[in-house]
């Protein structure tokens, strides 16, 4: 439609009936969205390799499973982050290929099994409360074509842990590192290892760790310059932004 | 330039050497910014009766003369807001025209004395201390068109003096209310009146005011339904979103 | 002196000059204080168009129910904010004509169908999750008059959403945006357009969102200076301030 | 145990084994808490109209029961604060005596009727929503032998209906105000009248008021005089407190 | 409505059955909105015995002397708070009468030396720093015609320090306490006596006390139930509130 | 595996393919992990009287039976925090010998009775309802081998019942100190006695006790010097830590 | 005269004009406050070899020498902390024999020198930054009669220069950290050693180090189980607490 | 040092005194710092194309000098953040090759100048006020070895800036974003591009920006899944991880 507007111009220019001046000048006044669809291309070529990304909660079982299958019917990779067993029961009737991670809490399709990542991506985690955090960045990182190392209950308090693995680290393209608490993990990690480190806070803790946020204050402060942080519990921004370092 | 790109395809089209087609489908991988300019013309037009705005906290009596002095070379108004009289001074030099108004610590070249208002726009504050923000509202409004009447030092602890300028408040298309402390005129002022409040909270106060929190939040929960927020000591935004308002 | 100048007023009346009825008129024209009663006319005055409006979280179906029919002994719209399916029951029960609409979490009751606006109100918002709130927005704005147009989910990170429909946000004289996580959709609207933007932050998010905090700190800070803001998930205070400046 | 190593000490100076001054010496040494038991008394007399308080909230009905109960075995007036309906059904098997005041959500025995206040206390609310915290106060001071007049939903944004019942404010010795949201109200009932104000914030509001940070930091910055402030949804203190002053 | 009942007051005046003084009389005793300049002279009835207060801080010490010397010109005493020596040599010029009390950085002019109040106020102190705080309180509490006790440096880690002193306490009327960093004397001093407390958190302490929030929060969780809070560092305020508790 | 690699270079020495010299250099590039086993010991000999902890929040009764069951292959005492009834249940199937504390919600196996503290314990509760956190404090005490006394319920505003039961305090080596609320009661305790105080802020209040905040707060502006403080809630941290002390 | 009314109780026994009974009897109703000097004796001995502490910040360079030479007629050690050079050289005038400790920002006057410690204390810094902080509590402790050892600059980002240092921790009867922005350092060595760890955040950071507040939460929720907090730049309670400990 | 004692060990299995097994158990209690230097390489390893960083913001001119040209005697490149004139002139006389970068206020001594990035960095800030905390990141980039391309001013108010300039984005490799005030920007370039962004928050606006909070908690809660996110005004952060991401 918005390329027909612009076509007729073309067509008016070829027939001779405005002159390609007259023409820049109409465009100039044409309403700017008639030339959004040229972004859609763009986009589209951003996202080889891109899952197609769902936040499962607060959508009911029959919400999910409708736009997990409308999502299906497209080509490509598929993720429903937060999803309960119940929503992917639904999920699982609409779209029988469908998986369930359960510790990572995700539903996924993955159609597309081609590797993106050129290295390995290590995923840590402080505590073993942690972990479901860090499967959702795994789910996240395995989906869009990276191998993926974890290292898991690896927290400060017991340095040792950390240091009788620092082989995983010194493997990993990229680190992404989960804790919460005091959140004081990425910043060792960080100080072991020469590549870029992506925290993600955790909202484990009680009392003062106020859900997250001590963790994520320590991990903004880190003294490790290679840290950079995502939200609370975001382990699916912390996948994401390690498989697009890991293709470059 | 950019406009350059689009006359050649547009050129290539009526020499026939691309079918309108072809041309549609080389506009879409032009890249996105090429039309951009477009845009300048609407957002000019947008301005129309808007002052040129700088902040002048922070920079250099050198810096803040300099910027002026090009914003001079372009007709319409100029407002320049928390400046010092040191900064005016040097910005005086090099545009002999300009203006200092003390109270509303502010800067302003006027030159379009049209009125856009349509009514009146009143200005309260609840306290003395109040009124270098309510005055930096006061400024602005009457750049951009407006009539302004104020009613200063009219605090809920002596809800009388309110009442008994009530007239004023009727009078107005829009209201701005700037507070500091517990922040509860607005409420009060809502609720006598039937235009919009704009509420502007003020960094007065000590101990638990914390700044302007106090007043914030008191503002954002008002229990008058025709009151909207602006930041702490904003009084150019409240004075910029009134006379949007008064020129509707 | 304000005794005084009432003792005069009897006085005249004494004296024949005026009529008990002329005394009461001109009384109605003292300053406030003189006569607050007149307050009930006048403000009985500012309520024409203006819907009754009920907050039904916390209320069970019969106390709602009960509010909602005694209102509609008078004339006039009704609107029940945040309201469940089974309060709807309760309230139909009473007040057959009352309606649901289901993602505004609003009960209406529309009996003054006078367009009291006199342009249109544009309903942007930035997610999937705002809608409920924008919703709120949207019936509180047409139970007072106004023509409403929705632009929903076009969140700044996928810019070429809302600039391809720009012209929606160029047709409205008031703009209401509706943003959660972190709030910067009004900046960005705030920027294209000349006409005021209501913001209203919603509690989407999470982690760091704190419940709508992030939110209504970006739109506090926004650079756009036609952004004035409303409480987190008030999508009615938004609608009726937004309804306020349409009737202008 | 303690008095009888005090008694030992005073036997000594009686059979002459000790004199005055080295009795005195010897009470020096003694550690200060055998005489800690002397404060009881004290503290009793302190009590004389203070009714004994239980905050039932968290406790099983049990376990209130027991504790009422035993409260019960001695004179004077008993209160359970934040108590449900299951709580006050099984406080009165045991004490069959008691009321529920549903609501204060309150439960009393009341014994002691004696008047202590010597003037009336206004208990005050914003909104209809901070009844709840209201009705906790007058019970309150009801049961510490005040008389109590109530003037409940006179909120700021309908300021008519506080002005028009002044009277009940200019008839009170002290006067309670309970607000939620902005917190307001005890600013503009403040500056009314000259007697102390005792402000309760209340945790009515949604999104910026915090549950009642909000109304409590506009309490903190009251500009009248006149207001002191006590603990969110504190109904009970405000009673409290307003009991003590009425007694002076 | 009340329209009517004025209409009746002008016949009866106008058929000779009220003179127009007999009708400004009646007036007066109408509901308030009919009578709102009656609150002047209420208000000034208030007054009686009130200072007429100035905030200093911030004020030029030529503002601060117009201020007061301005306000001198009535009877009635004066206090300005937070002012400097610079501010009183200024204000000394104007009104020589004026002095200043260096430790509570008041600057007070007293004319009226009644004793208003009925028995003595004590003003406690944790510590030495919070003493310019608790003097604030001390001044403002004899210019409005009490006598004060003073109890300074009685802090909780050294509890004997105040149990010794408990003989002030008990012969107090009205207790003020003033304390920083943990705010937990008004709790101890609370539970000693059996009359209400005023509680000023000081900004005195470092690191977590953040400027008197910690001991705000303190006071407001407060154990003992005769306790009340002001702002921080408002020495003035309970000072304020407990003269007016005194009087009564 | 690591001992492996490390004998393996042992052996090319004495095998006189490599010399001592050689070793170190190949030694100095083996990787760090290769002999953190070496800590395992240390670590274990750290241990020696502490007992294994598992925080049972969060875990369902059979996580937590077979992490318990499992600990319990190994000798000495086994902490379960935080933990219901019914996840006990599951435990003592799988561990009957293990016991149930339910005021302090914790799971415990004791095999190793020894005493390792050479002095007492007190642990101090402000109210009542700081008691399970207390209880928590005294399990973790008593199952690393030491003596415990409690003091319950003598918050700050009763101050005699602290006064009376110094003795108590005076005995202790250490002593724990529990208050919710305003926290206030570690400072006065602080400043009874000259030995190490450990506060726990507890979760107990409402309003603006902030689930804890508050007596945090309080707690790290003791004016006691000798406080230092744990999390909120963590009855647990303080025990262990005032059994550190206790063996020095 | 306390001890004068109660020497008259025992001298009416001794004239058998009392029975001991009837002496006890009355000694009950004595006010309380009379046996409240009996606490300085025991106070005293508690403070054998504690210093006598002045926080000098905020004070003048005259008060500053007229406190510390007051307390230096005394015996005894005396310790100003946060002085300036410019205190320091006005208190050197007066007590020439007071000495400064730049790095630490002390003035000591050290008469005491015995060894009141039985082990060694380690005081550990994360950052050069945090210096000042960790040479307060050295200073505390030596003048506490410590013999303290220095660990600085080992900070979690390079863990290695931690872990070669670990001799000096594991020698330590005790060990204070003092760390900054994310405060990670006190969870590392906590995992380390088995002895009490006094953290101590510092106000060293930028951004979101708030001030200590970032650095603060990370210790409060130190998955180390050692570990106890004092306040923000608090490095005198560090070094205060861990002599208590050291003494036992 | 403690290479000799492994060395020792070594020599005692080359002359036949130890077996291999003996020595490895021997090494097993060796102290677990004896190997700790060999990190030492390790580390020196990951810093080939790092700079040496020194934080100059709290040093004096001296301190600061004598630091750089510490490292100076090294090879590699120096970089000092947060670096003033006054701080520069000092290094200057000491290390003559050192220069100041005025916008990024840091002082650098480049020697190698190998391009170690791969592709190039653009940096992007939302304001002119924002553009000191871009420069330090530009910088940083540079001297790690990065080609950087700048786009400055294209704040989300006016996004036609922002697209105008895609082509920018669109040939960077990584693209670090700095904004105040509602820190909206790195979610609109988030959603224009497909690499990874760094979010800079600073410290620009006022009131309700918080310093920083407002555009940090914006960040944090990106929309956009390639955002990660460093320390309010953390430029150097940013460059840093940047160029790390460059590298790879």
């Amino acid at each position: 439609m918005n390329a027909e507007s612009i076509r007729k111009l073309f067509e008016q220019v070829r027939r001779g009936k405005l002159s390609p001046d007259e023409a820049v000048e109409r465009l100039r006044h044409l309403p700017f969205e008639d030339l959004g669809f040229a972004k859609l291309d763009h986009h589209r070529a951003l996202r080889v390799g891109m899952p197609e990304v769902v936040f499962a909660e607060g959508k009911t079982p029959a919400q999910l499973a409708q736009i997990f299958s409308r999502l299906a019917t497209h080509g490509g990779n598929i993720l429903a982050t937060r999803a309960s067993k119940e929503q992917f029961a639904a999920v699982k009737k609409k779209v029988p290929k469908a998986q369930y991670r359960e510790p990572a809490r995700a539903i996924l399709l993955q159609r597309d099994h081609k590797k993106y990542g050129k290295g390995k991506i290590a995923v840590v985690s402080a505590g073993t409360s942690d972990i479901p955090v860090a499967e959702e960045a795994v789910v996240t990182a395995e989906l869009m074509g990276n191998e993926v190392e974890r290292l898991y209950d690896v927290g400060v308090a017991g340095i040792h842990r950390l240091l009788a693995n620092r082989g995983t680290l010194s493997r990993a393209r990229v680190v992404i590192v989960c804790a919460g608490m005091e959140g004081a993990l990425p910043s060792v990690v960080g100080g072991l290892i020469g590549v870029p480190v992506i925290a993600v806070p955790t909202s484990i803790g009680y009392g003062a760790a106020f859900k997250g946020v001590a963790a994520l204050l320590g991990m903004m402060n880190s003294c490790a310059s290679n840290v950079s942080v995502v939200n609370i519990d975001n382990g699916f921004g912390a996948g994401y932004v390690a498989s697009l370092i890991n293709r470059l």
